[in-house]
């Protein structure tokens, strides 16, 4: 079903990765489901976009795997956080007011780096090679953000905004090089985690562009 | 490949199984290629919407499941009935007229019913928890829906909609309940079935509204 | 994980499939990336267009018919051929000029051609019936279209194209006709492809056009 026997790993470093994925989940669905508040969607339609933009890309990621049923599918936690944190969104929205577009923006970021550094750790842990981690901890990272902009019917984020996908692989790219060098998933996944949250909001803050046609 | 050995169960119920998952797929054809009737688009591009709307749904059950080749690609009696389907909505409307939309919402209703209970019976079987069970019935239900509404380019109605997957969430649930009561698979279906399809034609004859931001 | 074992076949005939499927790769991803261009993208999102329309199809095969991780991720070529094909497409179009719109109906013919034999005959090894080999043909060869037009925003062209799927099915018919009539791999995926793609180039060149309803 994956790449090859996953090799044994310290406690740590698997908790870490929990930790991670579960931070991630919860800020893609908050994230998420702000944008269904944004687009003026009912309690039900915040719930779903939120849920989708957490969730969708790490299923990806496991189907991509063959690793089925998904890891948000084995234990009620995913599923519990994915609409708790729309829940969230949802009732700050109704009783404070919605999440500024700033303050998603940075959540994103953080999510983003969080989710390439978890798929790249896992792609990693099955043994896949160097391009594989990248581009699976890439779908990670930015599958559930596809999702959420098709369902709300806009051009996705990742084909529009400069530095997004990019961002994501140089996370993941980053985790792939500690392993290479031989150091410990945790100080990867940091490094990771850094480079591709900090690529992201630079290209926000300094409105980086890539080279266009026309 | 699914969550634990599937249990015995009564030829019976299995073949409700079968009989009620085959209705939804040709119910499904039918709404689905009828969309597409309304989008002008022409014979092929009816026959693809109807025959998505139908099939996806069970397919993504499939996959995420880990039940591969999808129940749809193992004997061609769904492909059948899902290219039928769209065959007589397209008859319909070039010879007597398009369907209604009145009509369409009812044919829909039926499906979402007999898709969100033969989804969750068989999440029930594969061993699922019951977060799993309401959440892959609730797919089944809904994702021919959204991938109908994305290719013709509108925003899902299980976005918009009002008491939609809610309702298929509902009917799911009604499934698990039933199984954890310890009452024959055929009793649950049946609740299940009633419950959602009676809770989406009510959310739409009494304009029901899930509460909105702003 | 798949349907059955796969019987053994020449090295000539596996080497075909493996051209057939690289070349596809590679005229998709120049497509897809050139469509990319014209829809004003910067250059991550042009390659991300092009690497879906690249890859999407045969991952989507793969994935359905349980054969994880996809041929795509097991090793780099294919990654490495849908972004070399983005880049072509993208340095021509910034140093020379965008593709002719006449270019890009003729590499989305011949693609779609290479994808809908390469998709037909991987479905027939695994020992699949008619209807899933071609509808696991038809699938290969317009699944990333679809995804490239949902990325981009527009009714996908399988819907709105006369003879598209159609000449896709077509191709993986031939595919299984030859296959039936025991004729060696390599006459069945040649006589496929011309099929499907003169199809195609047919149905654009004379402005064939399916039956409409109103």
């Amino acid at each position: 079903m994956s790449f090859t026997d996953v090799p044994r790993r310290s406690a740590t470093s698997a908790r870490l990765y929990l930790g991670v994925d579960l931070a991630a989940t919860l800020l893609f669905a908050v994230e998420g489901a702000s944008v269904g508040v944004h687009a003026h969607l009912d309690l039900l339609g915040v719930l779903v976009v939120g849920f989708c933009t957490a969730l969708v890309g790490g299923v990806l990621r496991d189907l991509l795997m063959g690793d089925t049923p998904p890891a948000a599918f084995r234990s009620p936690v995913r599923i519990v956080l994915a609409l708790t944190g729309g829940l969230i969104a949802f009732v700050l929205a109704a009783t404070v007011a919605e999440v500024p577009a700033g303050v998603l923006v940075v959540l994103d970021a953080l999510a983003l780096g969080l989710f390439a550094v978890s798929g790249a750790d896992k792609a990693l842990q099955s043994g896949a090679n160097g391009w594989v981690v990248v581009l699976l901890g890439t779908i990670t990272a930015v599958g559930g953000g596809v999702v959420r902009d098709v369902l709300v019917n806009t051009v996705p984020v990742v084909l529009v905004a400069s530095v997004y996908a990019t961002a994501a692989a140089a996370g993941a790219l980053a985790v792939w090089i500690a392993a290479r060098l031989r150091w410990s998933p945790i100080v990867g996944m940091v490094i990771g985690f850094v480079v591709c949250t900090l690529l992201r909001l630079a290209a926000v803050a300094f409105d980086w562009q890539l080279p266009h046609v026309g």
